[in-house]
C-alpha cells in the first residue's frame, strides 16, 4: 500500500493509500488506549455509504465513538455549523484526549479540521478523504477553515492532521460530476509542478476517465506527494512558494461568491479559473497560445466546463480584491511560464485580468 | 521600563512594563511600513478612555487603523460576536499583513486574539492588557478563545502576541472591584511559585490597596516574569506544567458557569476556588490548616468575596466534570504541598471535593 510521508517535523505524518481500507483508521486514532474516544464528523451524503465500515473496528477495540453529522454541501462550511458541532462536541463529553475523524470531502475535510483545531485550544485530528478533490488536495498540508459570506476560506488554521487514510475505492461510488471536479485539481498539479505527469495524463484520459483503479491509485499518490514537497518547504503559506497551489484560484473564488457557492462545484471552479489564468500569463507574454490550448484539450478530455460564469465582470474584480491572497490592496496570481513551472506575479493590471476572463 | 522577554523560540516576545507609555503600540505594529494596518478590538468600556493615546501616534506614522468595539462583558466572548468581527474585518479590508490590537481586560484579549488567530488562518497581534487581571495574566502566555453556551474558554487557540504593552498608570481608573479581582490572580502566583513573593504581598497590603505605582510595577512584573517560566517551558500545556496556572480555576469556571458569568467577576472565582483548592488539599493532608488560614488572611486584605455562591451542589461538581481540564471523566486538581510550590492530584474523590466548598 503506498505511503505518502509529509515531513513537517514534529508534525508529520503519514498519507496511507489503499484499496479497500477504509477500516484501517484505528493506527490513526490510538483506538486500543484506555478512555479512546473518537468524534466522527461526517455529512449527510457519506453518513449511509461508509460511517460504519469506518467506526465499527474503531468500537471493536473499544474506543468510544460518537458521530455527528452536517447537511452536504458548502453552506455547511459555516461559523454556525462550527458553534453547532463545538456544542455538540461539548454535550458529546469531547475533551484534548479525544480525536476528530473527517470523513468526507472537502467541506467535511476543512469544518471538522476548524473544529478540532479550536476546540479545547485543538485536537489531534484524521482525514478520511471521500472524493477525488479532497484526497489529492484539501486533506493534506492542514489548511483547514470555513467560509464567511463576504469570502471563502477567510477564517481557519494551519492544523496537521495525525494521519490521512485514503481508500481510492470509495471514488467508484462518486457522481460524475464530482469526480471530474476533482480532475481539475489533478490537472492542476501537472501544470504547476510536474510536466511528466501532465503528459500521463494526457496518455491516460480514458482509463482515468473510467476510474481505472491501477490509475487512480498512481494518480492520488503523485499528486499527494507534489502537495507534500510544496507543504514541507512552505507549510504556513510565508515564503510565498505554498501560493502556487492557488493556481487559478483568485479567479475560482470570485466566480464562486459571484454565484453564491451553488452554481459550481469548486473543482469545476478551479477548471475555469486555470484557464483564466493561462489566458492572463498568454496576455503577459509568459507562455504562448499552445501552451493555453494543451491545458485547454487536458481539461476539455476530463468534461470540465471552461466557460466564465455569466455575471457582471466588475463585480468579479471586486471579489478578487477581496481575496484573502490579496495583500494590503494588490492582487497577485500564480502564472505558468512553461508547462510544470509558475511562478508568482504581483501588480497585474486590472484591464488584463478582465481581458483574461474571456475565452 | 522594565521588559519580561518571553523566549519560545521563533514565537518569542518582550513585554515592556512601564507608566505612561500607553502611547508606544507602534513598535509592536509595523507601523512605519508600506501599507501598515492595525484594527484595534476594544470594548465600550475601555473605548472612551484610551483608544485615541493608542491610535493616534500608530496614524500620525502613515498606518491605517480601524477601530471595532465590542460591547463590555464576559457574554462578548462568544461564537457569535467573533464571527461579527471576522465579518467586520473582512468588510475593511483586512489581510495576512494587518495586525491586531487588543486594547481592554481579558475578554477583548482573549476574543481579539482567538479573531487573530483564525482570520485568514492567523494574524499578528498585540496586547495592551487594561486591566490587572489581564496585564498579570490573560495577556501572557498566548491562550486565547471564547466561551460555549456550556463551558468557559472551550473554544480556542495558543496564539502567541508580538509583544505586550503594559501601562500600569491605566490601573488608576480600573473600578475598585476590578482591581481586587485582578489581586486574586496576583496572590495565586504566590502560592503557586513564589514564597517570597507572597511574603512580599503580605508585607505591602496597605500600598497594595493604594495602587502604589511603583509597588504595581513590582508586582505586574514579577507577575509575567513567573507567568512566562510556565510558559517557556510548557506553551501548549502539553507537559501538565502549564496547568499549575489553573490553581483553584476548576472550581472557579464551576462557580461562574453556575451563576452565569455575570455575578463573580473571574478573579473573584479564582479567589473563592484557590479557597476550596487549599481546603482541599488540607482534608488530604497536604497542607496544614495554617496554610489555609494565611492564603485566607491575604486574600482578605485584598478584601476579595471567599465564599462559595449558593448554588446546588450537585450542579457545581457536574460543571466540574464538563471543564476542559477533566482528561476523560476524571478531575484533577492543583493543590498546594507548601507556600510557592503546588503539584497536579489525579482521582480525588467526589465527597473530599463536596466538603471543600464549604469554608
Amino acid at each position: 500500500m503506498p505511503t505518502v510521508h509529509v515531513n513537517l517535523g514534529p508534525r508529520s505524518y503519514d498519507i496511507e493509500i489503499g484499496n479497500g481500507n477504509l477500516a484501517e483508521a484505528a493506527k490513526f486514532c490510538d483506538a486500543e488506549a484506555d478512555d479512546a474516544h473518537a468524534v466522527v464528523i461526517t455529512d449527510s451524503n457519506v453518513d449511509g455509504l461508509y460511517t460504519e465500515t469506518v467506526t465499527d473496528p474503531l468500537a471493536d477495540l473499544g474506543c468510544e465513538v460518537d458521530i455527528l453529522v452536517i447537511e452536504a454541501g458548502e453552506q455547511s462550511k459555516s461559523s454556525d455549523v462550527a458553534a453547532e458541532l463545538w456544542e455538540r462536541m461539548l454535550d458529546e463529553g469531547a475533551d484534548r484526549k479525544s480525536v476528530v475523524v473527517a470523513l468526507g470531502g472537502g467541506v467535511v475535510g476543512d469544518l471538522a479540521g476548524f473544529v478540532a483545531a479550536t476546540f479545547g485550544r485543538g485536537l489531534r485530528f484524521v482525514q478520511i478523504p471521500t472524493t477525488l478533490l479532497a484526497q489529492v488536495d484539501s486533506s493534506v498540508g492542514g489548511k483547514v477553515g470555513i467560509n464567511l459570506p463576504g469570502g471563502k476560506n477567510m477564517v481557519g488554521a494551519f492544523w496537521q492532521p495525525r494521519g490521512v487514510l485514503i481508500d481510492v475505492d470509495v471514488l467508484q461510488s462518486l457522481p460524475d460530476r464530482e469526480y471530474r471536479a476533482g480532475l481539475a485539481e489533478v490537472v492542476k498539479y501537472g501544470v504547476i509542478q510536474d510536466a511528466d505527469f501532465f503528459a500521463y495524463l494526457e496518455a491516460n484520459i480514458e482509463p482515468v476517465n473510467d476510474r481505472e483503479p491501477s490509475v487512480l491509485t498512481r494518480i492520488v499518490e503523485r499528486c499527494c506527494r507534489l502537495k507534500a514537497d510544496v507543504v514541507e518547504q512552505d507549510e504556513r503559506e510565508e515564503t510565498g512558494l505554498r501560493s502556487i497551489l492557488n493556481y487559478g484560484h483568485t479567479f475560482c473564488h470570485a466566480f464562486e461568491a459571484a454565484t453564491g457557492y451553488e452554481q459550481l462545484l469548486h473543482g469545476e471552479g478551479v477548471a475555469i479559473g486555470m484557464m483564466c489564468a493561462a489566458r492572463l500569463s498568454e496576455r503577459l507574454g509568459r507562455v504562448d497560445a499552445a501552451f493555453v490550448e494543451r491545458q485547454r484539450v487536458l481539461l476539455e478530455a476530463f468534461r470540465l466546463p471552461l466557460d466564465v460564469p455569466d455575471v457582471d465582470r466588475d463585480e468579479l474584480i471586486e471579489l478578487m480584491y477581496r481575496d484573502k491572497k490579496v495583500e494590503r490592496g494588490k492582487l497577485r496570481f500564480v502564472l505558468p511560464t512553461r508547462m510544470g513551472h509558475v511562478e508568482l506575479v504581483r501588480d497585474v493590471a486590472t484591464d488584463d485580468i478582465v481581458a483574461s476572463l474571456h475565452g
